[in-house]
């Protein structure tokens, strides 16, 4: 090794060494142990996808979990498919009138809402779920479909330990204020805009 | 119903349609089908995540996926636990460093960034994978441990329609370009600043 690459070495363990440090007592500091709510917002891709990611996590550590779908489009999906073959211990719950603009039907579509959020409403009553998704639950309030103090205290209230993920993409300022951890997944660009037919397995 | 609730009913009748519209006709015009690259970036929670609901998503329709993580903390994490034991199928490979600032030791760090993206290279050439994650690759590039020419090469010349989703905070710009799909995780808070301990199951 010459003396420059052994210095750029030195120098990167001396930056390393510093970055451990704070990192290190930061999570000293950090002693709460309880579940979490996380809200995953904006208009970019992946708000759905990382709830699932996260069934996956907790699934790894053998946790139980329980998933309801606010809305769907009227295509079978990858992770709906993943669910119902492979995890049939996972709870599992989709409201299934497709997206409100395929229904047309404002009547219809509040019953079925209200049904779902009975189920979603079990699950946060339920202190054997260590993980609950609430997926684009947040378009059943910018549709004003669903009451948001009822949603906002049964969050709130739910047990201790029980983690909580929230994603859609409008409709969700108070979710932000009760979110322990709030990611907005903004748009960049997206393949749909550029002709580019939604792929299977990984749009949906 | 009231004459007022059957007229919002109607307004919403006609909004729904216009939208649906809309929809159908970008859906139309969309009728290129080749794999994507998605580029998950951003300071924010949901990147590692969303990339592993897509591979649930992608298993859903039995798929064929390969992972590798370019980086890892010392800790176990939930999605490594459940590719190893429930999913032998799914190609996984991990640089099993640790955490650049957990070796402090940047040419045993370059050394295994090498052997890693090999193993990566060798997915990006697979026309009977569906589906590569490349986790956190993108340190790799900001700390200069791998070429970017090579990587962008790699993506770009993979298999038709292979898909790839690459994650990472920093040292993105040249991926962004030759990405189908951005989207930009922020954070808007993080239970982590909060004396919130990282959650199993949920953080990693």
């Amino acid at each position: 090794m010459n003396t420059s690459a052994a210095d750029k070495n030195d120098k990167h363990k001396t930056k390393m060494q510093k970055q451990k440090q704070r990192i290190d007592s930061q999570i000293e500091k950090n002693s709460l142990e309880k579940g979490v709510m996380i809200f995953l917002t904006g208009d970019g891709k992946g708000k759905t996808s990382s709830a699932f990611g996260m069934v996956l996590r907790a699934l790894g550590y053998n946790h139980k979990v329980g998933v309801v779908q606010f809305i769907k489009g009227q295509q079978l999906s990858g992770e709906e498919l993943y669910l119902k073959n492979k995890l049939p211990d996972v709870q599992f719950y989709q409201m299934g009138t497709g997206f409100t603009w395929d229904t047309q039907d404002r009547s219809s579509d509040i019953e079925a809402a209200e049904k779902t959020w009975s189920v979603a409403q079990r699950m946060l009553k339920d202190n054997t779920l260590d993980l609950v998704i609430l997926d684009e639950i947040t378009y059943m309030l910018s549709f004003k479909y669903l009451d948001p103090d009822t949603i906002i205290n049964s969050i709130k209230g739910r047990p201790f330990g029980q983690s909580v993920v929230v994603t859609g993409r409008g409709g969700g300022s108070r979710l932000k204020e009760i979110a322990d951890t709030v990611s907005e997944v903004k748009e960049i660009k997206h393949a749909y805009n550029n002709g580019i037919k939604a792929r299977k397995g990984v749009d949906y």
